[in-house]
């Protein structure tokens, strides 16, 4: 009998699939022989597309979102509200915020939670940079926007303690957002009610 | 409000990401910062092996199955029963059937079937290759191993009616095969009965 690797030639390419979250071996297999016999073009825009990300993004040295630049568009825009900076979990939570156009002052961004579960402590959040950032002398308000879950609350909570401890307002969106989901799935407005009867 | 593709750096990654069967929007943002916040080894890893096995992996002239070289290790195995060719519709049905070890013949691998669902007709599978192979003059025994799904017993239907049009003796796996299920994720003990019991 012939070697597994010699039989199946995609056995490197199913190895690097299955490094997606929530991409098992199954899964992997099928995605391969699709790329490989069906979208050709498709596996070399994702080639490309990991390549040019890897290369271009960076995180704002600001807000930490990912940005093509030093410092992302919302961080350079000088026209927001200096004295408000909203704390999201991930980028596309502060898109989320941004669609509901209720909100006008600056951001940071956890890139993440705490999730013991997946070994995220306090330690891998840039919780100690956020202090740094609400510390700047013009924020007066830090509206915590991290998810109603079980690990956006334990963030939220680990963030209150420290900003509350260094003298700064900290507020949190309404619990108009229902609980048990996360940010990005809600409502646009939901999330703009939350905002305003933040507390 | 900023240009979304500013405030979203990730868009093209997560477009790319969508290619990929079953995953839509969320599933490849969620992807998209996994591999950029957590990950990036493994993202440099994929794009890698997609241009590795883009530019390495071929089609065995012989039996279509994917290979490194113009003819796979099987069907370059001078050893192997010339009077069998078992035809089955993808690499990973042909490594399960290899893996029973219950099967000494040749193969040819349809890399499909036929799927009206997802525009796949007779004509995109290799159908007419299929009968250039079985009528090389050696092959007795056309064995159908497509799954035993609608898909599956089409696609066999389809080919027994050119096989025996054209005087070759051909046989499908018995019935032993759990019906509705694939071929690849059916145990080897079912596979080799069904095998040996061939009709």
């Amino acid at each position: 009998m012939s070697e597994t690797s010699d039989i199946q030639p995609l056995q490197p390419l199913i190895v690097a699939l299955r490094r997606l979250p929530g991409v098992g071996v199954k899964t992997a297999q099928r995605m391969a022989f699709h790329l490989m016999q069906r979208d050709q073009d498709g596996a070399r825009a994702l080639a490309q597309a990991l390549v040019q990300t890897l290369d271009s993004v960076v995180h704002c040295q600001r807000c930490h979102t990912f940005s093509h630049q030093t410092m992302c568009p919302i961080c350079s825009d000088a026209g927001r509200d200096a004295a408000r900076l909203c704390v999201v979990e991930t980028p596309a939570d502060l898109a989320a915020m941004e669609r509901t156009g209720a909100y006008r002052g600056y951001y940071f961004v956890l890139m993440g939670r705490i999730s013991p579960m997946d070994g995220v402590g306090a330690a891998d959040l840039g919780l100690s940079q956020l202090l740094a950032r609400a510390q700047d002398g013009q924020v007066q308000e830090v509206i915590l926007a991290t998810s109603f879950t079980t690990e956006g609350e334990a963030t939220a909570h680990m963030a209150t303690e420290l900003l509350k401890a260094r003298g700064l307002q900290v507020t949190r969106l309404a619990r108009g957002v229902p609980v048990g989901s996360e940010l990005e799935y809600v409502d646009l407005g939901t999330i703009a009610h939350a905002l305003v009867e933040r507390r």
